[in-house]
């Protein structure tokens, strides 16, 4: 359908000027539905963005919305068989707390009715406050876990538009969601609260996060489900506890595979599995022409660490790019490595092997053995120290090397010059770089 | 001579209680000069501290220290023959050092008699100020080359208390030129410059300077001269423009040689050598009984990087130990590798091998974009971030990673919480842990 976008978009704004010109919807209202209806859901977001930047009014592009979401809940049937899912898999999980956000959202949108028919407004403020406290958590926890666990797996297969939309949409909830914040946070207000862009702001993060959950469990979990195998979805479960989860309690699961990551995976979509996608993604990508990804992040003669792949030049290289130097003496207090670069205290390769403590003034030899026997001991885990050199500060820290078991491996030094580093003021983000 | 130097020092002790009664040295003289002079010179910092220890007043261990110096210049001639070594061999290098030491230090203690008969006395300061100044440079140039370059052949041979016993003697030069600097600066004047102790100084610090070229030139560059072969000079010169020279061009160098480090020696000192070593270091050191070093810091499937050794596990645990988050993504944009433990924000393994494009949200892409561009035409070398979280303030940096040739590997994200660092106040030394 997309060579059709275009025409398409003209009859929108078409409808949209006549709704304005006769102040209402009316019976345009169903018309514009069959326009929208014959739009992927998915798409949309695209368009109301094209739209904006050919200069279409924000207002009409909220009326749009409006419409659109309307049709979409009337039209869609929860199409999401969720039957064979045990409770601890991935995406049953990600439903459960889509019904969480459902239902915050939705009191968020109740509580607004209250508000502005002029309830009580302190008890108003501090419902909203919590509600809106609660929605913040979705775009770090759900929203999170799609964007870097979920999505790697379909771009993998040559969807990248759709992750990328919907990651648009995240951000717009986000960002939403922090304004509403914003907007109730005393400290923000010019005398009174803002009662009526509260409204409006809470209105909107309502809608936005229905409508979201509406695009990811009619189109989003039933094309992942088709697609991702046990063993892409152990290695989803084994890496969402470290981002976390919205209001749910995360159960076990321990299906019969071995986790898959996507970077092992090349292969696209099979033609069996196209079938049974759901409709509207096939109207938003062009399945036949999908590219799969195939790059493969490990080499030969890499080594193959806890989390990723690095070659020796690489390992060089990295250690002396750090801003911070770093030696290593091993379990037998020997020095093993240390990183190479402009360093604030000259290592020469001569110490190589040589015993710490001979690496020191004699004075200072009795403290470096009492901080490494608490590291051996177990006892202390940081000593620090900092001084001052001519134009630099220098901060000095010692943490034992331990492995999974805890043993003692060794002890890590690191210099580091923080002058700069505690001069800085304010904020610079990235979207703040020239 | 180990087994009669209670006796002796019991001898030592009496002298110096017949001086100090007798008001003065005369005719003890003499048979303290015979008394040191069976001692061995490098012996006699550590008897000094002995008898400082057991209670001896510092009057007392200064005059003999000064007798000591005095017996010592007389007795020894210049027995070092440089005669074979050229002109950027690395002890030539040292001795042409000491030359220049001697020199400021023989000034240093020409200008104490000049101030102390009352010269003009604000030019007196100043020209003290800049041979302390001069000398300064002495412990982080000359002293420290022996200590990192030198003394782990001499210790991997078994000799280990020779480097202690100057290290301590570097470490007391050292720390006398500093308290002269802090004498002669006025902002620690009480109303007056302290004109007696700045003298008192100045002479000890030009004493002690003067000193350990004596016992350098004539016990320690005979010794290693003897012991040292081409291979590790060579290492010992490829090292030591990073530590730096005090006072000298240094001259070019190109041995027939491979560099050999000092965990590559495992060997004591041959029987042929121990005959040609200079008999102040036989007096000291049992040669008979040295225990040479022979442990080697690279192990079996080590990976051998720039400036050491290290292991999957040692590397995993060092990553993850550091107090920094590192991502690295390759010169194709691909994660590749990123270090654990609790980051900031966290990174799952399902990023492994994405474009890191598409790790970041869509509308920051074009900024990620522009920053890798940067980098990869060499135009930049970082991209610095900076925002408040919670109470983290949170320091994401960017580097791009290069070969030797100057190609792009790839480039590292850094990102740490500065806030402790950014409230630490004042200084904390290696001696001030507790």
């Amino acid at each position: 359908m997309n060579e059709d976008r275009e025409e398409k978009k003209e009859r929108i704004k078409e409808l949209l000027r006549r709704i304005d010109e006769e102040g209402e919807i009316g019976e345009l209202k169903e018309e514009f539905k069959d326009l929208l209806g014959s739009i992927s859901p998915l798409e949309i977001p695209m368009v109301e963005q094209e739209m904006m930047e050919e200069g279409v009014g924000a207002k009409e592009i909220y009326r749009m919305c409006d419409i659109h979401v309307e049709l979409f809940r009337e039209s869609v049937e929860d199409k999401f068989d969720l039957g064979d899912l045990e409770p601890g898999h991935p995406l049953k999980k990600l439903y459960l707390e889509n019904e969480e956000i459902t239902k915050s959202a939705k009191k968020l949108g109740l509580r607004v009715k209250n508000f502005e028919k002029g309830g009580e407004i302190g008890r108003e403020f501090a419902e909203l406050g919590q509600l809106a406290g609660t929605l913040n958590k979705v775009g770090r926890t759900h929203y999170t876990r799609e964007e870097m666990l979920l999505f790697p797996y379909i771009e993998r297969r040559g969807i990248t538009s759709v992750p990328e939309v919907l990651w648009r949409k995240h951000d717009e909830a986000r960002e939403g969601v922090k304004d509403l914040l914003g907007l109730l946070d005393r400290d923000n207000w010019d005398g009174k609260p803002p009662v009526e862009e509260i409204g409006e702001k809470a209105n909107k993060v309502s809608q936005a996060m229905i409508d979201m959950v509406f695009r990811e469990n009619n189109i989003l979990y039933p094309t992942v489900k088709e697609l991702l195998s046990e063993g892409e979805w152990l290695a989803i479960h084994e890496e969402s506890g470290q981002i976390g989860y919205f209001e749910i309690e995360p159960k076990a699961w321990s299906p019969d595979a071995e986790p898959v990551q996507p970077y092992e995976i090349s292969e696209g979509i099979k033609e069996s599995q196209v079938e049974k996608l759901p409709q509207e993604i096939k109207g938003m990508v062009d399945l036949d022409s999908l590219e799969s990804d195939d790059y493969n992040p490990a080499r030969e003669g890499d080594h193959h660490l806890d989390f990723g792949f690095l070659n020796d030049t690489e390992l060089t290289e990295i250690f002396r790019t750090l801003p911070i130097d770093v030696t290593f003496i091993d379990s037998n207090d020997r020095v093993r490595y240390f990183s190479g670069g402009e360093r604030i205290f000259p290592r020469t390769k001569t110490v190589l092997g040589r015993p710490v403590q001979k690496c020191h003034p004699p004075s200072s030899v009795s403290v470096v053995n009492s901080i490494l026997n608490e590291f051996k001991a177990g006892n202390r885990d940081e000593a620090e120290f900092w001084i001052s050199m001519g134009p630099k500060f220098v901060h000095i820290r010692y943490f034992p090397v331990r492995n999974d078991e805890g043993d003692y491996l060794g002890t890590i030094e690191l210099t580091q010059d923080i002058k700069d580093i505690r001069e800085l003021e304010g904020e610079r983000r990235l979207l703040d770089w020239d």
